[in-house]
């Protein structure tokens, strides 16, 4: 049994870091077998297709990307400093990235939506419920911050879709420079999406 | 001749068609001259590579999206009115797109950037370029609107490329959702990056 699971997690661990890297359409399951160390038989006891494969590797990144989110944005801070927070640690997260493989790779979701949402429906309907969800949280922040008074947006979850809207076309431009600098500006577009006066602005 | 250069545009358009629908990885060279209804022998004419023929593609789009960005950005209307044009002429390009093929494919060069920018180098500077022209084309509006004292921003390189990047943030959720209304808030979102003030809002 030890083995067993061992082998769909390795097969998981080399597909998210080919899918990472190339994208899904360039991946074979020849090739994420290979990388993974497991026989091919293996490979369709655990997945029944690739795409299957991709959906579990989506799941996996979001469980892990969730629970930071909601570490950091549902933490007893200000709103506004929580926000600021997550900003801050996307771009961290995307350096550290870099550090080790040599190249901003992005965000999966991003990267999986401009390939493949208009080619696999599970797949475009797995990433619409995680932006949702993202969406979601940073509803949430700005809703308490505008109870607070410190932000004037009327609508609160189209100014969260716009937040995530930002961080998304900057993270592009990220990959695309291999440059996390680009991200630094993140936090000065925040409060402007949000109308938030400048006397708010929260200090790191 | 003309014959020739009837082959070689018709390789180029079902390229673009086959590269906005399904990205760069999965066609095959084989498969766009089928589309194309040309002979194999004919795409190594013209082009050395299918790396050769994308950078081909990508360069005849920016061509006339160019054209289309000068037109608009460039005529003799208030700066600020020339950019909602744009924000308002891009939600209509996608959805005239939508209508025409059933989804809402995106921006190329946003879809090859995350698809490839961290694989191919000819790709990925070429991509830059055009976005550094995208950049500064927006730069020169917002330049003229601070001088008319209609925006506030200190650095105007800086909120083009954020304008920018929410553009394709947008975008990117129009085509996971399918839906250009996504793209409304683009306007409202250019006010508040600008830290426009809301009495200099013009109407469309």
């Amino acid at each position: 049994m030890g083995r067993t699971s061992d082998a769909k997690e390795k097969i998981l661990t080399a597909a998210h870091s080919l899918i990472e890297q190339r994208g899904y359409t360039a991946l074979g399951i020849a090739e994420i077998c290979k990388a993974a160390d497991v026989p091919k038989g293996s490979f369709y006891y655990f997945f029944e297709s690739k795409e299957a494969l991709a959906l579990a590797v989506i799941d996996q990144q979001w469980e892990s990307q969730c629970g930071d989110w909601a570490r950091v944005l549902r933490d007893d801070a200000e709103p506004l400093r929580r926000l600021r927070r997550l900003m801050e640690e996307t771009e961290a997260g995307l350096r550290e990235g870099q550090q080790s493989c040599g190249t901003v790779s992005g965000c999966m979701f991003g990267n999986l939506t401009l390939e493949l949402s208009n080619q696999t429906e599970p797949i475009r309907e797995r990433l619409k419920e995680i932006f949702d969800a993202q969406v979601k949280m940073v509803d949430e922040v700005i809703t308490e911050a505008r109870e607070r008074g410190e932000v004037s947006v009327t609508d609160t979850g189209e100014a969260a879709r716009s937040i995530v809207a930002q961080l998304e076309g900057q993270v592009l431009f990220a990959k695309l420079y291999n440059n996390t600098q680009r991200l630094e500006v993140l936090w000065e577009n925040c409060l402007s999406l949000l109308s938030a006066g400048r006397a708010v602005t929260v200090t790191a």
